[in-house]
């Protein structure tokens, strides 16, 4: 045997560069890490029987009622396949957004894994209405349509923008009065709260909502989401569903024990309005630059503009972002709980610079 | 908002408590830990585009060959069935033992996430031979049978028991001859190589086994395990598989840097021989219980035994381990990376004082 | 045993009751009975080796060419799932009409049986062009998004609307620039075929559609459907694909004498051609009544009208039709093989009634 | 158009023609051809909502009891796997026999359409018991193990076994007392309950068997089963799980009016028994052939014997038959409504011819 004796945790990147690709660029913030290693040591039973899951549902009892649940997972697609499993049967389908993660970026997962037809509707916002919703909830008791049995909508949404409480209050009473339950995939759960400044039940358990797929990697994870169950009523075999779905860690503590950091204190909330925050900094920053046209509104932690497409393609090189629509030249800008004020300054100035004198002309 | 303001990682558990339930009641060994700090600050490309997952593939070819591609998802299941699936056309199945992990303990997952029929076939030391991989390989052409394309092994296997260099080499030398691949979880690959003292490549790679499941979690992870394609002719679609599968891990440096550390250097195989160690101190250690009864080969890290149940119940009260068949009073003692000659000391005197004078009767 | 000793073979409806529900309403059509009988007696080869089956690629070939295979089928839906699944990759999806059977008529089959994501895009005609496919037809090689495999057109159109051989052959040029095969859902294709007046082959085989769902149940058949592959490069496993569907019928002699009875000589095409004839004589004579608005172009054999709802609901006392669109008040009018002059001659003067006076006030 | 105008119906087989192989070789009984051509002629509401539908619920109540609903589909796998997804959760799994059809003959099905593990049991004569059905009765409330749901049994089996309504009874106990729920595959039901000399609720109903796959195709159908819910607690989702399941007939009147032919008077039983007969008569005959070895009990219409292979060999060119191991040199026969006593008589004359002077030497 030759393989090499000494040890080799080692830094390959440069821990100062930052962009606004997504917030999943970010890393684990430093009190996750910290929790991560308190959680270290001895023996723990595994699979989620351990003691750091067990405290854990105080925690998020505390933040969604007496009622909940919560179902540690991996990642986001995972919660959401989850969750709609569990609270639907074989021949059901779910509504949501031609926008959704669940539709356009999961590799179609959900139909794969869980056998679901999604009804995907139009929504310029990335936001349900009833009488979006209504589209699709048509045919029930009708064999040949799949039974329409969930609605899912998004908080804060795919497109940068926020549900008011009274809006998921409107949707969850219209779904339950179609017979339906209402999933929330809250991958930026945090960024929505803090936004609105209520707390978390405020637009789940409070309203109504039945199952949250509730986002930490965002939020300053290194890695994990939790299913978190409001309506005990509304969902079967969360067990065996999170087993057979791939998503029951073994060693659970170390995705509880994040949680428990994030949750337990305020770390979820400072690191979601810093986030949007920086969002906010950033709109102002780029709406003060002739020729830029910030095209959504900014509520949550993104920033969504047009560009003309060699200002893009040189910007991309200086600071990673996605365009968003190739057609229109619209580009994403997220913020995270690790964007500082001189980022979003210097990319400001930076598009300033590349922008040139743009600003005469229109781009729309 | 009343949400509390400090932070709160904490400990919730005693660091020092260790038991033989299982490898995966382990933490994270610390040099994984640091390994995930150093990975950590600044922006990394997301969903396996950054550094480490890059660096990673280097790591892989050095202890796998030139053709490896190695594939971080996030738990064992999740490699089972992500590779299974890139292996096999949708109407095809596995030949496995009936006592393979995929088989009876991942809740049906490779059938339903999958599709996959699993052809069983009783295996009393966990080890598939060629003759008993017969047993299920027929019917090819035949519309009715769906068509056996994968013949899955784990090494060391699920009975603590090890395929031979020469064993793994003769069931693929006669799976490729019926036109199907080899699978080898991995789940404890670490342990198998150690204790057969030859190269990783030795027992896949070099007698031409398809993919493996490669195993870090319980070689000392806090989670993470890599589908290791290499043949890359057996596969289709690993990216579009991996996430559709819902084991696409979004900052996935941090499942990355942690195999770095492991592989990298020689954590790997000191993790696993110091396992193998402790287990076979504690065989002997127990054999010289009378009246205690170790069943199988012990060979990798786990030590099977028959105990009086009361003996069992009593026991388990001191140290967690699981009872592996409730008729015959079978037990299961399983070692780690953190397991201490200690340990393994007191467990063995507490086991003498629990037996009693039970050595003169047998307990078979 | 106290069961009775008769035969009960009996008649149990009113063979002369004709409606314009569906073209299914419809039975049998005699020479195709008369087939059924023709093939009884004695014994013959199960699941598909039997000599009308294996006479029936003769049939097949002398529509749609030497490369064509037919495999009989069940129903319509299931040939659809088998086609599908047939080309597919386990992450791809289906790109179709929002009006598509596959997409609202088949209860989440393609997604819950074969996994895969339907991609919908809306097409007021129910017709496909390059433009329309490619809303959907992008992020080929992103890992996030279900790859698009497939372009699924039907013809004649859901909306009873047809495809000139130049448009089919547009969208399959366009397909396979991308990369992705056509499927042709025929469950009319007859009627398609006899309205433009062209060979079956003039519209797939000619223009490069790579798989056909033949329906032949709407065409006379008692039951049954060919999945016809046309480019035997396009599939893979179409045996295991049918019989994994549940559509492998064990006596299929039954099945094949069928389509040989409708396919050796004109059977197919006179059907056809009077369902679409009366179709047009439809029309015509809704057209000519006052207040009856005629929504849709009448291409094959649907007629779609739009009605005052207490005009349709007396109407459907007397003739079995259904309702489209409940908001509009759109009905479809389906004629089938047997649908008679005097049927439609009554059905229209029945209208007529129904309609008193209303041609004077608009019922737009 | 150059298609040729004349009809083309036409016999392209000798009906006189017959062997042993399999009871779906034979066609269709002549009552059941009659009862096809009496509910053909004019409009019924397809899908299920035609008369003979309606009245065919009657048929089946007063064999299986006022709570019995019969859902017509269309063949054994599908009518098997429709009845198992609609007695299970999404992570359950069926208990059966290592020979049973769902776990050998359906092509992975099961597992592919329904994502339902099989846990399949030895046993040497086709039948569970109580104490087999333990091997697998495991695992309750253990999320690693795929849930044990369902008990499926076939009767009369694949061997040609016969469960005695005691048998059942106990298995419905002992399965109830798990919490499971039994499933009969009654493909050759008819058989079993000609051969018991016993109603067909005897061993259903009587027994408390949850739900049965009523088999009509070897009965004497052209193609039809049923799946017969005994439990109406036991199922959810009947109506969707047959359309999703792509087994929903459009013209459904012409199976249900097959069943109707087939159970309204006496059809079934004599049919059933004329087949056993004609198994029973066989294996006097054969048994009298000195050499050959019948190796299974005959309680249903199938013979098991062991031949020289040779003898085989030459046997099938004029009776055509299955070999059922090529390993022990057994072959089945099998007799159906059709098969005559000439047939049985003719066929054990040629046997002794082949068989020689065999009879001297042992074929063991």
């Amino acid at each position: 045997m030759t393989t090499p004796t000494t040890t080799s945790a080692r830094r390959l990147h440069d821990p100062q560069a930052r962009g606004f690709a997504s917030d999943n660029y970010a890393g684990v913030h430093p009190e996750v890490l910290e929790a991560i290693a308190l959680a270290n040591g001895g023996h723990q039973v595994s699979y989620g029987a351990d003691v750091y899951t067990e405290h854990l549902q105080d925690v998020f009892r505390a933040h969604f009622g007496g009622c909940a649940t919560a179902y540690p997972v991996f990642n986001g697609t995972g919660a959401n396949v989850v969750a709609l499993q569990a609270v639907t049967e074989r021949w059901q389908s779910v509504i949501c957004t031609a926008s959704a993660h669940i539709h356009v970026d999961e590799c179609g997962a959900p139909e794969k894994m869980a056998g679901l037809k999604l009804l995907a509707v139009d929504a310029p916002l990335g936001k349900l209405t009833p009488e979006l919703v209504d589209r699709q909830a048509w045919g029930f008791d009708d064999q040949h349509r799949a039974q329409p049995g969930v609605v899912s909508v998004t908080q804060s949404t795919e497109l940068g923008t926020l549900y008011s409480v009274d809006e998921v209050a409107a949707i969850v009473e219209h779904a339950h009065g179609h017979g339906m339950v209402v999933h929330l995939d809250g991958a930026r759960i945090a960024n929505a709260a803090a936004a609105l400044d209520v707390p978390l039940r405020a637009f789940t358990t409070d309203v109504g909502v039945d199952i949250v797929s509730f986002g930490g990697t965002k939020n300053g994870l290194m890695l994990g989401e939790a299913v978190v169950v409001l309506n005990p009523e509304a969902v079967r075999g969360m067990d065996y569903v999170r087993k057979s779905s791939m998503q029951l860690a073994s060693k659970m503590r170390f995705v509880s024990a994040q949680f428990d950091s994030l949750l337990s204190g305020d770390l979820w909330l400072r690191n979601a309005r810093h986030a949007n925050d920086m969002a906010r900094r950033l709109e102002v920053a780029v709406r003060a630059v002739p020729g830029v046209d910030v095209v959504r509104p900014v509520e949550a932690n993104a920033v969504f503009a047009v560009l003309p497409p060699d200002v893009t393609e040189r910007l991309q090189k200086l600071y990673p972002f996605y365009v968003w629509d190739e057609a229109t030249g619209e580009v994403r800008w997220m913020t995270s709980f690790d964007t500082t004020e001189a980022d979003v300054d210097s990319f400001a100035a930076a598009l300033r610079v590349e922008m040139g004198g743009r600003g005469q002309e229109s781009t729309a």
